[in-house]
């Protein structure tokens, strides 16, 4: 349901003066004002449990023009920590703060939504979830593609028995265009940095970890990437414990747009979630049936997914629903992110514990 | 662009306090609480540039629950147009209020968006159209459909030359279900009721209006709405005074979903616009390879329009640039409904002024 | 199931030497030898029990390449129509020879298959009618779209229940380019000679004949076609005897190839013929995401209805199976045509006996 | 073009009798009856240049049938070869025939087109291409997927640069379901039997051999095939000596039909070869919206492509144009069989000679 909607069927329920409604709305800081952060707070502004209190950055002037936009307050991280009127922070920060941010929020005794990856250590993000363990305070991590419609009708009717038990999955997932360099040279490699989605991907709809990882990559679409000891087209393979086969294709460029399709064989069928596509416009001409591409990158395809994950995260606080995504869940991607790594660099098969 | 992006690049050339903020938004009192009022209370409440001031409703308990939702006040609609801080009302009354609304709101210096039709009599909707005319305010009707991303893209296709010269036009249009023959026998009829959305689209895409008109209707779906004095399936064409030609398909059951498809053949190729589905799942068994359906009813198809219909009025309205739909666009719609009407009713083509 | 495949299988059934089995052949005899000739020759050629004897046409090198291609003898029609030891003859004259070789060939104790239309003028098809019926040999007429696999998938899934009670029918027929206007000014004019086949689709979908008859047409497409009298562009709207409505559209030139396609709305789904596609390559680039076009004329959409429809035949006749078209169809669908194109001259409704 | 077409637009330039052009026609011997046996029987018998002669198989019934339908007569394999009226051989038989019955024809003077997989064992293999190189004479190996249409199209559209440089293939062939264990007990395995035609498929549309091969496989559909030593999912990752990649992805059960796509992503663009389907016709309905399944099998799907490629055999021979897939294609995907069938036992990657 449309989420404006649903808010309205909420206020069928339950009328109460303004005032009163916003005691109970969470409190949010938001760390972190890029690109993503701006996403994230036109969702925490728009949804009506949750309220955008204040905004930080590194960059002041990107938490001002932020925070002006919702009416928020600039402060730095350390304020935002420290004030007990917030109930949750979102980080949309650097990778390299995420742990630290993760374990000082948590102690502080917020709820945290994270975005991806954890960290791109997987022993600091291993060590991260020990604390955050014994503060018993709920982490969400931001894998976005679980909350888009389509992958989730996918997920819904495979766990619905549709297609019978799930033996083959393939998932494509293609950037419009690569990184500069520079960003590729601290993004952890693709593994870490961009398959890391689709990592979660597998463990979301297989269910469990694989035992073996095999990756080929190469630096095909921009040498400079190669020379910066990463790649930019890759596929992994990986198996599991029932003989189940997943196989990830990534690649840097796909200049028709961002293309992000999930198919899973079962015994008794097959589910496909294909691209969104810009329009429903079909043009046929002398040159062919030229229909819209697809939406061009992850801020178009997945807005619907970003309110709906930010959703999730605020029923789950206030209503005590179940986290959707956890700190384990981003730490099993990263596992594989790794593996992946080690078998793209040595050729050989990595086999995980069970 | 995403209507939260929009606003973020226009927040990164115009960084200024909340309150100055505040004085630059049009200032909105909605007239009717019931389902299309809230639609609106949605897109005017979440665009950065309009407020809901003030919401009104003969049946109090609607109105109080969307001021509620939106921290705006409950009043009545003569106290609404009094108010000088309003700047703008959104007319979602009942059909037979709309004239006097529209004619009320403008004298009072109020921009005006009135939920279409105008009215279901003509010349009542073209006395509206004089008394109007002298206030100079601007008056938009809520042709939503013109603000699909899908049939505007469309119509920007054929106005770019990509089909050439436009031939023939195809309108298909069914709802999911017949609306209560008790609201039938008040509706004007399927071709002021329905079909007038239809009709607006014709004029949107052709660009003129037609010539003649040609109706053929039944009661097939419901023999009560026969036994009401109406049709339920209904086929129109049009012709324009340099041969094109349109035709329009109605339909009051479509058991599949909201069947909403357009298809303009020029003379370098045909442009179509076809139905948004749920989702882009597609499942292969053994009974076959089954899409999801398209979104369900008007709600849900064009909540985007909607929005964006929103996002015109106030543009238009704060930055002066022209109103996208005029009063005299809806009266051209009626103009061809009544047109219709008498063509079913007699089963003789009806003639139009040049 | 694939001609060659149904062959094999009623081989196994039945192994003769191939002496005794041309015994049990149709012997046929071919009267024209143009483009649709040759396409019948193959077809003839090709089905396991037929055998195609002679070839007949005024421009004696046509028969000859076509004789000499299939190891067949050219006579004149007189001569086939003389010999015993031909069984039946496909008729593809021109139109103005039809009704004249059906009353010969039947009167000589053959059956035929004849092309559409029987005749340009509804008086003489209802005198040859007559004649025939006086013979008791099997006449099939030509009209070859409800042999194509897609067409016959739809009624068959209409008349198995699968949308319910039919109510609405748009049969959509472009074809890429206009013939010449030598040709258009003995052809009868668009309706029927074009549309013909579309009201051949509706009778074959509808199951009935319509009770009113409405149509409008232009010359968009070529002024020199109106300047002939005749139109390039029409609407067709039948309505029937319990309210459902058929909306048939026709243009002379859809650049991007032979448009196709019916679609038939029943109270409990829609059903959607659509177009063969050259092939099922997709190419996404910069530019959009470009199909295939429809195939481009009735020699490639309707290759595999002709061998079904050739098939058929030699079924009735050797196997006693129902004629699938009658004579009476082909009257039937010229009953429409005479209709619509007094309709479209007239600009007014023309109703037809029950 | 349609095959009869062709046929046409050949004779049109070439009227000769009948007798005379027998002389010019490719006499057949077909050496094996069966399932496959029957397709290549249709199409050598309506190839108006080519002509069934004899047919041999060990069960005399099935070739007793065969002959009969086609007007040819029943001889032994020596018979057939021994005789010099007789052009060229189809070779049928069952896998383990192949190497001698070619090595035999070639000796005998005759054009082979040989069904795949050349032989099971590439030593075999090896030592027939030895011989069949001294004779001179031309052996095509039967890899239909080449002439499917869809398929050609694709690597028509890679060669004509309308991607860019290519960089990723992935190859989806599922099977509907999967061949009896006592088949595959004698099949060499799924790499061998089954994804040998897209091993050849990688080959040809990335034009050469790869340097590594990886492959996963378990048996997942059926234990049995396991208790066999043998796989029923795999996935095959090759690389390339310039960094392109290649995914093959089997399964020997897809319930809803053959599933046989293409994807190759290249620098500028995308290109998919999507399935057929069984016909055009769509079905919206409460619930769902219902396209055809994809054609059943490989005899449905592959039907065009097997006349294809029986008339690029028949052109290579008589016409003298280059052979589309020599026996040395036959052994380059024999090689990858062999380096799959060890990578999937072993575990580990298998190199390439360059």
């Amino acid at each position: 349901m449309h989420a404006g909607a649903k808010w309205l069927s909420f206020r069928k329920r339950c009328v109460i003066s303004w005032q009163v409604w916003e005691d109970y709305m969470l409190k949010v800081g938001l760390l972190g004002a890029g690109r993503i952060g701006q996403v994230h707070a036109v969702n925490i502004a728009n949804n009506p449990r949750s309220k955008l209190v204040a905004v930080s950055d590194v960059h002041s002037p990107s938490a001002e023009k932020l925070a002006a936009a919702y009416g928020a307050e600039v402060r730095t991280s350390e304020e935002i920590l420290a004030d007990p009127a917030i109930n949750a922070v979102l980080v949309a920060t650097s990778t390299d703060t995420h742990s630290d941010l993760i374990e000082a929020a948590t102690a502080s005794g917020k709820a945290v939504l994270c975005e991806k990856p954890v960290d791109l250590s997987l022993t600091r993000a291993e060590a991260c979830l020990e604390k955050v363990r014994k503060t018993g305070q709920p982490v969400m991590i931001g894998f976005n593609r679980r909350f888009d419609p389509n992958f989730a009708a996918l997920k819904a009717a495979s766990l619905g028995g549709e297609i019978g038990k799930s033996e083959m999955l393939s998932v494509t997932s293609f950037d419009p265009a690569p990184p500069p360099v520079s960003y590729i040279k601290v993004s952890g490699g693709l593994y870490r940095d961009m398959m890391i989605h689709d990592f979660d991907m597998a463990n979301f709809l297989m269910g469990e970890r694989p035992v073996t990882v095999r990756a080929v990559g190469s630096a095909i679409v921009d040498p400079e990437i190669g020379a910066a000891g990463d790649v930019d087209t890759a596929v992994v393979t990986l198996t599991y414990g029932d003989g189940r086969i997943a196989v990830i294709k990534n690649s840097r460029r796909a200049v028709y747009g961002y293309d992000q399709r999930v198919e899973l064989l079962g015994s008794t069928g097959l589910l496909q979630a294909n691209n969104m596509l810009e329009n429903t416009v079909v043009k046929s001409t002398t040159e062919g049936v030229v229909s819209a591409k697809p939406t061009f990158f992850f801020l178009e395809r997945y807005m619907p997914a970003y309110a709906a994950e930010w959703e999730a995260f605020v029923a789950a606080i206030l209503d005590g629903t179940e986290l959707p995504v956890t700190l384990e869940d981003g730490i099993s991607a990263l596992v594989l992110a790794e593996a992946a790594t080690q078998a793209s660099q040595t050729g050989k098969a990595v086999e995980l514990p069970g």
